[in-house]
């Protein structure tokens, strides 16, 4: 079925009403496929659906939504390689309580983004100028530069109107020429705030007021969003969801957003900025969040977005108070996790020392008692282990999804490549990787970001590591950490990690690899193209570790620590 | 019963969780008044109820409640006196769907208030310095003042916490001496921030780096928070509320909202800032909404709340799209009244001209499908009257209340006393004024506030307006205003004012009546005290009135437009 049969065309008017009613057809029909011809198609905000969303590792609120894909079973829309275009403050895609679902063939853009850009022209102690292309629609007022919407006549008379103001509190400087983040670029926040002090210097010329910037003339300021209010596909407790050829220029946020998810599969996606911008998405150009089954992403592209390319974790919640030898209050600390409601009656978690990471134990939901979006209360089969106290940590002990995460390009954007937080099956092979953080990442903590972690079978083998960390987001090219504060000795968080025949080019200092209470690595036949001349640093800091194996032409150094075995 | 029994003690500890549990028991077990033994209670936001509400000229949100009082009966929390005060994020009271509900006898405040407070040292073109007392914390950080929570102990361990950013998009000077807004002192608006360029001089004194402002030295300057997200008060289709000797120091947003309710009484309450403040609540002391029965407020103090001492009016929606001879599209436009909830299957409504405000006819409502929180089709009985078109609007054409307002004395706020918006026997008798703007202005119209307003049946008597309007809020002491575009000579929006035996002192050059398309206004026996000499200005201005009825002994000049017939 087409969209045209419900008026939709590509003519610039405001294709939300009749995507809606098509997509309300197709449900009440059970349509397979919703077709877009060939072209391009604009949405804007004012009919579109408004639910109240809780976005793990995004903003919460009241969205706008143009696809509201709710229980819809076996559909897809293929957009024919058409470009969808949203205007104003909109959520493009959400995807919930559905399964069987692919989306394919098309562009998600925005017509403004959410960040801003401008050209740096001079930088000194008291600050920078810079020129503000007229893309990114500004204003000076009161000393404070306010980043707004366009005021193009299609949208003053929609709701997407140019009041609207863009807020900005992050800066980070990009190479204009390279287009990716500046060589060891730091990000600078501005926390609760959404303008900057600045006055007019000229035809859209800012002094930027702010001491201490640092910054290279022709370089590009990014500013980013105060907010990750508009990611542009959420995948939502949905199974089976395919996301094929879809090409994201940008998001206010993450670009996929998958949680609670069994099933997903990104193929042969791009998440890359249109014309004029040198960010694509604000945050995230995947994510995933305590889901389950087979989760792939093979052969994309995500270049310059302005977070990872994907972190595959768990959520923590946080223990507020022992309530009787059977009841806990839990809590989600984390902002951006609060209202993300994984827990449910029957459900196996496991309980975590907080400030080792160690597991003190398992047990089972047998009740829930939400006091609001942040507290809740549960009552447990068994009573609580001994040793857990207020502070440590309860997760989803569920079935950890296998990883497949191959073929991809990874390059040019901010932070790292590939976090792996994920207990499954974890393969990562045949990609390349240019990122100015670590390429890999294995995290996870519950004291500041609450992400589950700990990989526990995993092989990273065919890539190509082309001169990353040339910026500040890493200890090591293949980095592993966790927020482990205690136990140290005994913590051993992630474990089984096979590091085999990649291609390491190292034209700079930075660690190859930075191993951190890891049990069992193995590092093999990888190819390093570096001389030792020019790189008379040890590529590999080990500490705190059991069973680790290099074994490369390369020479391995190690800290004075106990647990390495080489 | 008292919260004694459900752990509840005046000792500094969170008493939402006993609170909650009280009013839970009293609900189920029809207890019918809760009491509070005298003493101070603290509330923290942490285990509050969460609900999103829409809340008409506040901002909507997910609410953290304190006390939600929902499908209520008969019920009363008696505060004997009791100080309540709430700590961070919060929302004290939300009554919803309930009837017979009394509140009373005790204070509400804010640990850290929702604005900010600084004592003007100088002003020059460039900016101005000043002293920002302790108990308004702020960071300057990145050449930006941003204003925070407070890093007390009691709170750091809890949500309430000294990460919170405490917005300001607004600035006003007050007469530090005279406790009142400042001499003709003017709005400062910065939309779309949350901070202000500034740097530090010296402990706790700032440089405000903003051009053009203007001050006193020795006064004080208010910066108003960025939002209204924390009325202390909601009361939300309810019926039979009386809110009787409460003391409100502040709240962030109104003191008292009043939504679609019938029947509220406010009596003997105090709208008053707390011990080392100037500002009470940042927004309205009270303010009604599309409520029906008997609105009455008497013998309360308003004074220094950031607004009105009250506003009591409808809401318009404006036509969208004329979808068929029986169907319109209808919008709510201002972004304070997104999710206002008034339209409804067999409701009467009236059809206006949104140019001059002029009624085009009736009908009624038999069908609605609301789009969002913005947009909703309605379905109509008869067909829609000829001349309707888009930009025009519809009210609901209620059982318009009777208002009571005496005895009450308003001082010192921002802005205006008394708006007058309603169709219902309204008496305004024995009040005290001495506000910087109008003391009771009449307006209404369809193209900004979207406020119906335009009285039928208006009685001003025995009240003392004492040197009002000497601030920048208004065109009279008595100020009948209206957003008429066009039709100005047959447009009669307000109709039926008698203006009596009340006392006028003043001191100033300002206008006692302002009259602009009313029919119908008898002014007569009023004592005015101000010499003809010092005062050469006419007190009266009137354009576009019918049937003006002007007897006093102050000489009475109209302008020279016809329509008016002394």
């Amino acid at each position: 079925m087409s969209v045209e049969q419900f008026g939709v065309v590509p003519d610039g008017t405001d294709a939300t009403p009749g995507v809606l009613a098509a997509l309300q057809y197709c449900q009440t029909h059970n349509v397979s496929c919703l077709v877009f011809p060939n072209g391009r198609y604009d949405f804007f905000p004012d009919f579109a659906k408004d639910l109240y969303l809780y976005l793990c590792n995004n903003d919460a609120g009241l969205k706008r939504i143009v696809f509201p894909l709710i229980d819809f079973e076996e559909f897809t829309i293929d957009g024919q390689g058409s470009e969808f275009v949203f205007h104003g403050l909109i959520n493009p895609f959400f995807v919930s309580k559905s399964s069987s679902i692919t989306l394919k063939e098309f562009s998600v853009d925005f017509e403004r983004s959410f960040h801003s850009e401008g050209r740096i022209l001079s930088v000194d102690d008291e600050g920078m100028d810079l020129h503000i292309p007229e893309h990114f629609p500004y204003k000076i007022c009161g000393g404070l530069l306010r980043f707004v919407g366009n005021d193009s006549a299609v949208e003053s008379s929609n709701s997407a109107a140019s009041r609207l103001v863009y807020g900005s509190n992050h800066l980070l400087e990009f190479d204009t020429t390279e287009r990716k983040t500046a060589f060891m670029a730091k990000d600078y926040y501005f926390n609760g705030t959404a303008s900057y002090p600045a006055r007019e210097i000229g035809k859209r010329t800012i002094r930027l007021s702010i001491k201490g910037l640092t910054g290279k003339p022709g370089n590009t300021l990014v500013f980013g969003p105060n907010h990750r209010n508009y990611p542009a596909f959420v995948l939502n407790e949905s199974r089976d969801i395919c996301v094929e050829s879809i090409t994201i220029h940008h998001a206010g946020g993450m670009g996929i957003l998958a949680q609670l998810c069994h099933n997903v599969h990104i193929d042969k996606c791009r998440v890359t900025p249109s014309k004029g911008r040198i960010l694509s998405t604000t945050a995230d150009a995947t994510h995933f969040a305590n889901c389950t089954g087979l989760l792939s992403l093979t052969d994309n592209l995500f270049e310059n977005q302005g977070d990872d390319a994907t972190n595959i974790h768990g959520v923590y919640v946080q223990i507020a108070r022992m309530i009787s030898s059977h009841e806990l209050l839990v809590r989600l600390v984390h902002p951006q996790q609060i209202g993300f409601d994984f827990i449910h009656e029957g459900l196996e978690i496991e309980f975590v020392d907080g400030r080792s990471l160690q597991t003190i134990g398992e047990g089972k939901v047998i009740r829930k008692k939400p006091l609001n979006k942040e507290f809740t209360q549960i009552v447990l089969e068994k009573p609580i282990p001994e040793g857990l106290t207020v502070g440590d940590a309860i997760a989803a002990n569920r079935d950890y999804p296998e990883v497949r995460i191959s073929g991809n390009t990874i390059r040019n954007n901010r932070a790292r490549g590939m976090l792996l937080n994920c207990r499954g099956k974890t393969r990562v092979e045949n990609n390349y990787f240019h990122t100015p953080g670590a390429a890999i990442l294995f995290e996870g903590d519950a004291s500041y970001w609450f992400e589950q972690g700990g990989v526990s079978d995993c092989v990273i083998q065919g890539n190509t590591f082309d001169n990353c960390l040339f910026g500040v987001w890493g200890k090591g090219v293949i980095d592993v950490q966790a927020g482990i504060h205690e136990k140290r000795e005994s913590s051993r968080y992630n474990r089984n990690i096979v590091i085999k025949d990649n291609r390491f080019i190292r034209g700079n200092q930075s660690p190859l690899l930075h191993a951190f209470c890891v049990d069992n690595l193995q590092w093999r036949d990888n190819q390093i193209e570096a001389s030792r001349i020019d790189n008379p640093e040890s590529p590999f800091i080990i500490s705190f570790c059991s069973n680790v194996s290099i074994k490369d032409e390369l020479y391995c150094e190690t800290d004075p620590l106990p647990n390495l075995n080489t």
